[in-house]
């Protein structure tokens, strides 16, 4: 088959555009082996064209110079933000120009004014490089699950929180954990985005989105983040055979779904128990494949390059076919209204040291139809602290619950409440 | 988009072509919606016309009426074995039609013909469902990682063993671990192309051939199989933190590449260690992706149905633009030679308990340039079991060594030695 040569072009070339740009190049012959495609980038639109780049690439602050050159038949943003970024990648989609974006908040805020625009232009937008960095999860959940009904994506979806939840796993503190990544290179200077749980958020919007083909925006996501993770926490999770990692929960209930990010303890032989570091999972749970966990880096420059480039390839390669109507989305699902979520819970509570406390607080859980699964109790000085695993419940139904134990006159600091993933895949997973 | 009317047929109406069919009915709409095609059976080949099938489909006896209906746009063989089906499928392709495959066994044998014969018709021939069924890993590798020059496959490819294994983790014997798998269905009433490791060699064979660009067949795959574990491996594994899986590995060192199947030791912390019972997982490691571990459901009727039914919508939605040129070879690789390959490992000998012998065997080790990396002696009554990990080295060298262990008068029984597959992921892997 005679190779066809490609023209692209690049909106940013920072970390990730470099890396793209030499991925190109590089891996030019592999790509042409596969493809029959040999795509070279251009032109790069860059804020500061003097700037040393080490490379040969033609840079340009002009967006018009890009956006109107018929030549160019696929273009990759790669700037991040969101101004100018969404009016660009707009305007290209219009111009019939298919786009690539690494772009996650791009794509959880304007997904819908983007696909359209999209659909105007007749032309893809791929976004596998959005979430998770080089774990192809998008290209999974739309190529290969196409027929799998998945009702449940489970995620390890954030880099930095889960190093600082190993770090704290094998005895640092929150502080010292957050340093050693921010030296690593895996946590920013402000690091609010990823801790708070926000990062994570914005990744589960994109994948709810295509896993249940319903618009999930930011706004749509419950998330919390490492400030609800006690040190206590880790070492009584460690003490029951689990651990703590963030996760991302975007379930499929009904017609309803609900989607949200925060701590959980997971059993250790659940497959997210074994993601250290800063790597990233996924789990998807469907009708005909059961579940399927992909794993992997889910940040870093070239890593995401190598996404962007898969993208591209893809779009070369199924441009007029047809296939993969480029918005996911094909219904408008409610959400699950807030309490109603059931999961297993992990609660602790610090209660006086008298007798007939288990009992206080074993009723206000039963009261409320909570049983309790397992119960451990530590014995302080003048306190006692209870560790309660509980059986699935609705998240509500505990939280009531918990209030009322955090009224009794023999608690002494208000009740803690964590989720539990159990190896019965298919529990719910709350937050109370 | 227009949706498109796609006629297929099957070449076999058994568990996996009955699900298929299945599949494209009741998911008729949300491939319609994905993909903009509506697929759907209009024929499948049966040796028994006049079985009772719970199924409107039409069914023929006659190839000729598969082969030569200028309606069929794609066929998929799930009728396994090799005779007829191999001559089928080549006929299918030279005549034009694209075709999917689910048989291992055909792709890992006859690949080279059958992919000529594809580029002789310039049609697709896909075979996702050839591999661990649900997962995904021939779309992930030929399109997601198209730029990550993947070196290194380490699977468990068999669900089989990795049950009986971990059932032997637990405490059952083999005996107790094969009848139960037999009796979940998860072994076949003669498992020895399971157990003996030739069913992993296939997919490994496919894998590799796939990863690296060069054709792998059955016959370059060495394999053992569970007849090298014993039951003190299991145990000792557990003792030193680690677990006994069967692991196939792709190597791809310099201009060689090496592909083998056979029991080793897995680090706790390895991410091919946490697959329990009968799932399959397959880690991929390269360039600019470091490693991507997928993991889920390796086996199963529907599962391997909704591989067969996505890789028939990603034909249809790739023809004609060159996108994935059938034949992912492109290169004939060297082989590596035998012993070359270099790896952990674990040793055990029995030796008699009198002064002198530990520092015998750890001389003939070092004279070897084979270093122990760690030791355990256990104590029996008038002899000494020694267990000891090496350091990476060639599985030629431990071979020497091993020997002449064996040879020494304080040997009890031969030294049985299993590769170590550890946390640092690039490390080679190697038999002795």
């Amino acid at each position: 088959m005679t190779s066809v040569d490609v023209p692209v072009a690049l909106l940013g070339y920072g970390t990730v555009g470099s890396a793209v740009d030499r991925l190109l190049r590089e891996q030019a012959a592999d790509i042409e082996r596969a493809t029959g495609h040999r795509l070279r980038v251009v032109r790069a639109l860059v804020r500061d064209p003097a700037k040393e780049r080490g490379s040969e690439v033609e840079v340009t602050t002009d967006f018009a110079a890009i956006r109107d050159d018929p030549e160019i038949a696929v273009v990759a943003e790669v700037m991040g933000g969101l101004d100018p970024t969404a009016d660009h990648v707009l305007e290209l989609l219009r111009a019939g120009k298919p786009v690539v974006t690494a772009n996650k908040q791009l794509v959880a805020a304007r997904g819908a004014e983007l696909f359209t625009a999209a659909a105007e232009g007749g032309v893809q937008l791929r976004f596998e490089a959005s979430v998770c960095a080089a774990i192809p999860v998008i290209k999974v959940l739309r190529e290969a699950l196409v027929v799998s009904n998945v009702h449940r994506v489970l995620g390890i979806v954030n880099g930095t929180t889960n190093f600082v939840l190993t770090e704290m796993e094998h005895g640092s503190s929150y502080d010292e954990a957050l340093a050693e990544a921010q030296r690593l290179g895996f946590a920013e200077p402000d690091p609010t985005e990823d801790v708070s749980g926000k990062d994570a958020a914005a990744k589960m919007a994109i994948l709810a989105t295509v896993a249940f083909g319903s618009r999930v925006t930011l706004d749509d996501v419950s998330y919390v983040g490492l400030e609800r993770v006690d040190p206590a926490d880790v070492a009584a999770a460690g003490a029951m055979g689990m651990v703590v990692r963030l996760i991302g929960a975007a379930s499929l209930v009904g017609e309803r779904c609900d989607v949200r990010v925060g701590p959980a303890l997971v059993d250790r032989s659940h497959p997210l128990a074994a993601v250290e570091g800063a790597f990233n999972a996924v789990m998807l749970q469907g009708d005909a494949i059961r579940e399927i966990t992909l794993e992997g880096p889910g940040a870093g420059g070239i890593e995401t390059a190598s996404a962007v480039v898969a993208d591209m390839v893809t779009i070369v390669g199924t441009t007029g076919t047809g296939f993969l109507q480029n918005d996911a989305c094909w219904r408008s699902l409610e959400r699950m209204p807030e309490g109603e979520l059931a999961s297993p819970f992990y609660v602790r509570v610090e209660v006086a040291d008298r007798p007939g406390v288990l009992a206080l607080v074993a009723m206000r859980l039963a009261a409320h139809g909570v049983s309790v699964a397992r119960l451990v109790q530590d014995q302080g000085d003048d306190c006692a602290t209870l560790h309660v695993v509980t059986h699935e419940a609705p998240s509500g139904q505990l939280r009531a619950a918990l209030d009322e134990i955090d009224g009794l006159e023999e608690t002494r600091s208000p009740a803690s409440a964590l989720p539990v993933v159990s190896d019965r895949g298919v529990a719910e997973l709350g937050w109370a």
